[in-house]
């Protein structure tokens, strides 16, 4: 990538969200310069012009933003690749200014999303309370640090950007909710197999036969690779025709994925794909019996000596 | 529903929303009273309660409101059944107060998912215009209303709504966008076949062992029914564990699809029905041969005549 | 089956064969009258006119008698069903006139197969005597008796029917061979479940499309129930077009075997019952998880309070 | 193979027989040296020996000789190779000796299997004759010759070796009857597809689970290779354990295949190639979508250039 130095990431903004707390947990991009985009597409469009080398945008169960924004947008326009996925558990605090107390709080701000998830504590804690909706939960923390409200409900992270402190921390109802991110890039060649990677890609099904969607997961299942996350998504003009975003376990050069992904090249109108990357649980893949590299290399050895009568 | 008017309905708001645009396209709704609220858990609990006697909420591929949500607010807690589907093109306006003209327009308010949906024209229209971020586009054209901003991009609805009127018309990139708003009510027996049926379920796997969900669309595809829309969703703690939300095509009445669910039921950790609906577009289910329910009538009869030795 | 004494079977003879030596191992046969029928075809037509109340073929890995002959001869026709089946060790014996020492056989008959199952004993212990091919074992005892050979290779039974004795005894290559019988008698309820039942059928599938015998597979599988045999056979004018011949584990009476057939008879141009009986083995069938009765009811409940709105 | 002349072939006997007859219609064979077996393992043993270049033997829907026997011989012991198949429409004559007439038989000698076939006939022509059994059809026409029956039934070939004319001719009640017979030889590499070939193995599976057949038949139908043939096979002490014998469309050369057989011998306890060669009815192959030659190299190529970065 000449000229763009990789040390530049984009991410779902305003500053203070909970991607950027997601980014800031990515090694590489410890000290990198970490640029915020107003929208998923704004942020992947600046990778593909170049602007950033990689781009951080939620994925699958986001507190803010819309996933199925960042699934079309991977699936359309100029192909990117994942590279790294990040994991983030959804910390809700009360953020305030400094010198305001929980007893002082009447107007809280924070993103719809954000508040259906706090509902309980607002309820028990702050019942008189009156919830304003924000555009995301940094912009809510922005909006108390410009005095508009007395508080908001954000990540811990917008505290330190908008110079609040917290004034209850952890006040999501549920304590085990997790989002996931992921960081898109240029194509290039992935990084080599760590045994406990995923793949990611789009599959556009030829024609709406029923049985398409089966057909496809048999290629997978036949070859014992397991799927993490599947979801229709709409094409073209209207709701009546799918494609298929899926995951995973598994690397692009371990035999068994190369051989599913060739699989659906052939039978699907088209196949789109989107990177082989560690994943973030470092949850090794433990292929069936009969699907190793080593078998496949064996099966290939025994097909050759049949067809040229060794 | 003893005590619940039936012709009240909550929905995604606020006012203004495409939600409520979707909601007056509803015959049943056209007289009744339309309560906003302010996240869709809010609006489902609402029907739970007795509040309300249904609500409308985006199911896929919504501008705002996040369907993951949706998805999951539907898969959990108090059970509620889908009893009416609504496709809604998305026509997106750009908002100003009577008497402004585009060439006035400095500051446009909208959320980022329309923001994102309208790039192409902004850039091509109104260059130099800042674009705010909007909690919703409802939101977005109130504050149109107020004063803070110059134009909304949002609904045709919202003028009406808050005064206004459309500098411009159908400002989006994507002519043909679809959203889809599911309206869920308590439990009750569904209305008939219409021959034109979408049945929508939630199934949770025993476990997570490759193929697990190969099985589950097998049991759907033995049996001649096609899937319309599946994705799967992140259970309990975590994103290890999954759940598959699901809609496929023929009425929990007909033979194929009730012995398809029942198989689900025997197979799943647990299967939630979410109900049997009509299709918004029409289109009539044709199953393959061998699974109209003449044919599981004389299938029933010639096992009871073997079962018997007749 | 008025007019037909229940204790009158035939069976594939002549005399002595094996299919004799496998009937008599069946309690019910024990005190009955025993009527040889010259092949399969008029062994089951025996059974078809009531001439007996059935009879005994074999069904699997015959010594003598073709099984294709009796696959196609149960596949069409008049209707019959098999109602037990018999496991018989192949046991063979070198039989000779009493007083007639190994010393002094030159001249051995004896049935084809049988000849090349013993052919390492008979290389190793008789090298210089000649084989001569008799249509049955017993036949070929038979010769020895008339005067015609010396010896004969064939069942312990033969040498109690025609007055010979064994010279030398177990005399096959492979002590662990094994024929399968089935009794056939015409078309009744099948007797209850025993925990342990076969149940076979001949599926005659409605075109040739690849993957059409994949599909009747997956009916067996989905519903847990195992296949202990398969074949294809050609059916009507040529090798062109074919039907599956069938075993699987399990009752008629039991609800995943009877959702499977119903199943295939949705789905095949035909499907004719050959009948459910205990296996001759005593193997229970175990089923997998969720197939059991109890789980059809509760499923069957589940839909019923479902569709009722309960 | 040096040392045996190619122009050395044996099969099952004696003169006579179909398998005669069926072997002549090879061209390969018409100016070769015959040699008569006893008994399929007797003819394939003599291949393997090098007695003889290859054998042909009934492989389905025999008349005489056992196919099971076949089957089992090919699977176990010194691997053999099928280089051709034959498709031999079964035609019985009644034979007798120049000169004696229909009305004068009054003993009619033919191996059981084709006197089933012939019943009809028999019971409306020669409803007083009393018929023999014999080891073979072509035993009954010596048995003819010798003077020892009056008429035999048989194949028109044995008219010629026996010195009889046929009194009657296509005496079989069903005039599209028609058995398959194979050239096994030792192995060496295939000879190059035709377009309309045939691939025949045997997988002996690695255990008894539910569902082990499907899986063998889902690596054949996700890669579009149509089944022409199957049977389930007892294996080792028993018949408890199972291996398949299948014949498949195409040959080993072809990409979808040799994936599929590798795919089986990945998943298989063992498999044996059996041989790819021309199919006896000439019936070309055509592969559906996404599976020939050529979308299999452009997988390949999309495979290649992934996995590079290209």
């Amino acid at each position: 990538m000449p000229g763009v130095p990789p040390a530049r990431f984009g991410y779902l903004g305003p500053p203070g969200t909970f991607c950027e707390a997601a980014l800031r947990t990515l090694p590489v991009a410890a000290r990198g310069e970490l640029e915020p985009y107003v929208s998923v597409p704004d942020a992947l469009d600046a990778v593909r012009r170049g602007d950033v080398g990689a781009a951080l945008v939620p994925f699958e169960n986001s507190v803010e933003g819309s996933v199925s924004t960042t699934l079309d947008e991977l699936a359309t326009g100029e192909p990117l690749h994942v590279t790294a996925e990040v994991l983030l558990p959804v910390t809700f605090d009360l953020l305030v200014r400094p010198g305001v107390s929980l007893a002082d709080v009447r107007r809280v701000a924070t993103h719809p999303h954000a508040e259906a998830q706090c509902r309980g504590w607002l309820r028990a804690t702050l019942p008189d309370a009156v919830v304003h909706p924000a555009a995301s939960t940094a912009d809510a923390a922005a909006g108390v640090e410009a005095g508009t409200y007395d508080a908001a409900i954000a990540s811990p992270l917008a505290a330190e950007r908008y110079g609040l402190v917290a004034a209850a921390r952890s006040v999501g109802d549920n304590a085990s909710a997790v989002t996931r991110f992921v960081l898109a890039a240029r194509p290039a060649a992935p990084a080599p197999p760590t045994g406990a990677d995923r793949t990611t890609v789009v599959a556009f099904i030829a024609d709406d036969h029923p049985g398409a969607l089966l057909e496809l997961l048999t290629e997978f299942a036949v070859r014992g690779v397991n799927l993490t996350r599947i979801e229709s998504r709409p094409t073209g003009a209207g709701l009546g025709r799918y494609c298929f975003s899926i995951d995973c376990e598994g690397h692009v050069a371990d035999a068994r994925v190369g051989e599913a992904l060739s699989a659906l090249r052939r039978a699907c109108a088209d196949l789109r794909f989107l990177g082989s990357y560690p994943r973030a649980d470092g949850a090794t893949t433990n292929p069936p019996r009969g699907v190793s590299d080593a078998a496949f290399r064996d099966a290939a050895a025994w097909l050759a000596a049949i067809r040229d009568g060794r």
